[in-house]
């Protein structure tokens, strides 16, 4: 008789993403003529830059000629693309790492979600709340936690409160805590975090021999200079942090599939009898045998991203969206919202007026508005009072929303 | 103190295609001059079929366009794509299937790898001997087994044998088993299974409440219609068996990446307590947190592959591949070797030499005759003894590797 993986019947409801699409295709069905924008789900809007759209024909010509044709690529990468990481994203920063401390994958969402399977069950993970579901979600399924309780929180998991009180940024945990995932330009709060905060986080991961799980996914929207792109610029990082990186947001790559992770050599985990173990090559073969590489297509897109014209057409398209974050900022400060994030991070985080929930909010700007944003309460119990808009849609959708919001 | 997942240590040795680069690389480096041909690793060599291409470039301009550009899509697939599997693959064949029985995915290795983690780790696994290693590795990593054997077997797992014996057909398992992987046209043996065969293993897991996991990567290759393609062919299949399939040997999609996983309504896992639960909602919430859906290109690509013009050049290179097979049984078998499959399939399993080991074998044919295949015992201890070919080689290098075969 095959067992169930009695894990997956302790999840929550429905995936969120999932939910609110099936709220909005409810509503569109009553409402056949409204016209719904989205500011909801992180997905972005810019067509792909110029630059990229020309190596990708490039590389499906070659795909289609004997010479040129590329099956199987390294699991872990083509080399033109890992060297591009690291000369752009990492030795531009001071951050020096080798080939095999790069790998590429089709998503940062399967990165952080599958990233747990190497570490022991036994392990008490660290998130904040609130937080992006995958962290928690890939964790329940492994059987890393026991129960939710009616908030939705899952026993033995440690959660981390962010709220506008500590300005979004978690206290270090008192109890013991072996795996931290932190996620800074934060997904949803878009709260930045500065070298001396993740320097407490390092210095704190370090002394108790705990690992960081640091996603780094939306690090392209930062403009603060003083703001670090990478974990790694912080001395000793290396020795405690994993990065999760993606094109998806940096360069509109989230129908193409693009992203890697860093995991140096130089970090460790034990056995049960305290041995240091290697990560890397633990990482290394997890996925290589679970994984086939990224399409060649893809990887030679995400090339192109580091190329000079590449480089500046993406910039431009990253400003767009800034300009979104600021129209919508300065747009909710004057109808008196309370409003956090969107400097430095694409996402903005509003109080909800007053009395509403933040769902009931999401039901009520879908009707009168016809806007969807994404309940705060979707991403934990501390979320609840807030609502997440992205800065990814259209500069006249964005427009639009920001004068119905005012309408309403 | 961060814990390493002890199961990754019981690991053997490295994953089998990394060691075999390890000895070509080694072999290359001392001899700069040597033309390698590799009929080894299951990559193909004919470039993407124009029809195809033709349709990527097309996806790619969309992208480059407000209008045309898509982001995320859904996780589990486009329609478009979904639609035109479910037509071609399986109506085609008498097998109805319904959208959301379909999931689109970038590669049957991972899905192969990943399913098992929907089922409890208490579950007894049964696999072929020989056995295409991702089986075995993932549940291993998962827990499901104890440590391997001097022979590289790992306590807890059923390992079938398939040998020249019994034609490479495993028998029933006589024990308790809850998940059988089988796969057919095999890999690496090139068997082939009738419907009474897949009848048999049917019938047997309905009667155990077990769940069959098929995978069929390599469908493509039947050209005897008295093979099926599906195992839902076989009635009552859908009860008990999920499906893989593959773009990658079918279409040259090795570097483009793309695949689905057939997961029907009807099959059910149960509780420890014996309760049954539906299996398809289990796998598309894992399908949803842990992955944001193939590439738009590799999915338009995908969809080309069911066209009118797109079938017609599929079959054409999968013919010239075929005939790859035909002439590598034929020459070996007129020098005297004793070989297998290759007939409804793209791999030919020929025995060793008589006193030679499957490595000793390898090592022999490379630095000889400069031309690389698989160790059989590099999929199991049954596999000793014997050593498998592909038939994706250019059909020039598989006439010279023929042609140095008989020199040496």
């Amino acid at each position: 008789m095959t067992k169930i993986n009695g894990n997956f019947l302790k999840l929550q409801a429905g995936y969120l993403f999932p939910e609110i699409s099936r709220r909005i295709r409810s509503f569109q069905a009553e409402n056949p003529g409204a016209k719904i924008i989205s500011l909801g789900i992180g997905d972005v809007t810019q067509p792909l830059a110029p630059a990229i759209v020309e190596v990708m024909h490039k590389a499906i010509e070659q795909m289609g000629t004997e010479a040129g044709f590329r099956g199987y690529g390294p699991e872990q990468g083509y080399d033109f693309l890992i060297d591009a990481i690291i000369e752009n994203d990492f030795k531009a920063r001071r951050v020096d790492l080798d080939r095999s401390e790069v790998f590429v994958s089709d998503g940062a969402k399967c990165d952080t979600g599958n990233v747990q399977e190497i570490f022991g069950v036994d392990n008490i993970v660290a998130v904040t709340d609130p937080v992006y579901p995958v962290y928690v979600d890939t964790n329940v399924m492994a059987g890393r936690t026991g129960k939710a309780d009616k908030n939705g929180q899952y026993e033995k998991i440690v959660y981390m409160p962010c709220t506008a009180e500590n300005s979004f940024l978690p206290e270090l945990p008192t109890g013991p805590v072996d795996i931290i995932y932190l996620c800074f330009p934060n997904n949803p709060t878009g709260a930045v975090a500065t070298k001396q905060v993740l320097r407490k986080w390092v210095d704190f991961a370090r002394s108790k021999k705990a690992i960081i799980l640091f996603d780094a996914a939306y690090e392209a929207f930062i403009t603060d200079p003083d703001i670090p792109h990478s974990i790694y610029e912080v001395e000793g990082a290396k020795e405690v942090a994993i990065e999760f990186r993606s094109f998806s947001k940096t360069a509109g790559f989230t129908g193409v599939r693009c992203a890697f992770t860093v995991v140096p050599k130089q970090l460790k985990a034990y056995t049960k009898n305290g041995a240091p173990v290697e990560v890397n090559p633990i990482w290394y073969r997890r996925h290589c045998t679970k994984f086939n590489g990224a399409s060649y297509i893809s990887q030679a897109a995400a090339a192109a991203v580091y190329t000079p014209e590449g480089k500046k057409q993406c910039r431009r398209i990253i400003d767009i969206y800034m300009a979104n974050a600021a129209l919508i900022c300065e747009s909710l400060t004057k109808l008196g919202y309370e409003v956090y994030g969107g400097l430095n991070a694409p996402y903005i985080w509003m109080k909800t007026p007053k009395d509403l929930s933040s769902w009931d909010f999401f039901d009520r700007l879908l009707q009168k508005a016809n806007v969807v944003g994404t309940p705060g309460a979707g991403f934990g119990p501390s979320g609840e009072g807030y609502f997440r808009l992205t800065a990814f849609g259209k500069p006249a959708d964005v427009k639009e929303a920001m004068e119905r919001f005012a309408a309403v």
